[in-house]
């Protein structure tokens, strides 16, 4: 409330998760006008067999 | 059809979401009037190192 | 934290919706012992020549 | 690729979007090192009667 | 059950979508073998101003 | 920009996925004339536990 979900493919460090949701809070707190408490950000972390982008898995480009 | 998605921090047991499954359904098909073999539900776990808020991951609050 | 998102076809009343939020987030309670405060739920609505079973659309069924 | 989902109540101006998705990508580009030119944000609105916390429809809160 | 989500910018005719969630569907019973009347798929559309590439929304591309 | 999303239960083989997101990339750029290049597809995997149909767990069917 408000909710965001941040969707990338596995490998990130948990400090670029830190930063990255310390950012996107702030740009939502600015932006919107809301309770930064009240921000949720969740990551939806992807195999490299899960995603693809052109009809090709990322483990196969 | 209809489709419920449940986002949770990771670690319940096989009970609570037993439960959980048993018991939403059933606010589905009394207030929707659905036929309860057609309510698909899922849950969608994360990770404490994925979830954040206020800024701050789970995993380091 | 949780979030809870049902998807459903339009057309239901603001009645039943409320139902439906009160009673899934007593099933969430019970079940994952949260706090209801933290419980958000938003209802995603479809229209009928947006969703699709069997491989036909709701709106030519 | 990445993709990220913002979902807020309905209510927000142009002007407002604009700058949230401009800083959301700044933060993706900074900690995760893409290509701004990959990153796809889609704002999900909501009306006031399709979303809940505390088992209450925030058109009844 | 497999559930589909297809989020493209509105403006579709449902000439289209009828054919999109026909083959798509085609291809879930090709290579996942899941019966066809159980495969549900759900346009998510967005309108140009909710949905961004670049850091710029679509509206003001 | 589009970006797919299918929901299954996990347990299928690589080339099952692969021929999936080829054929459904097909069908995108077939009925929405959209650039292949730019389908996202992300295959968004269950456990048997954290699925139900029916009020009840893929895991006790």
């Amino acid at each position: 409330m408000p909710e965001v979900y941040v969707h990338i493919v596995e490998g990130r460090t948990v400090e670029q998760k830190r930063g990255l949701v310390r950012d996107i809070t702030k740009a939502m707190v600015e932006h919107l006008h809301v309770d930064p408490a009240n921000v949720m950000i969740q990551i939806m972390e992807s195999s490299r067999e899960n995603k693809a982008k052109g009809g090709v898995l990322f483990s196969e480009r």
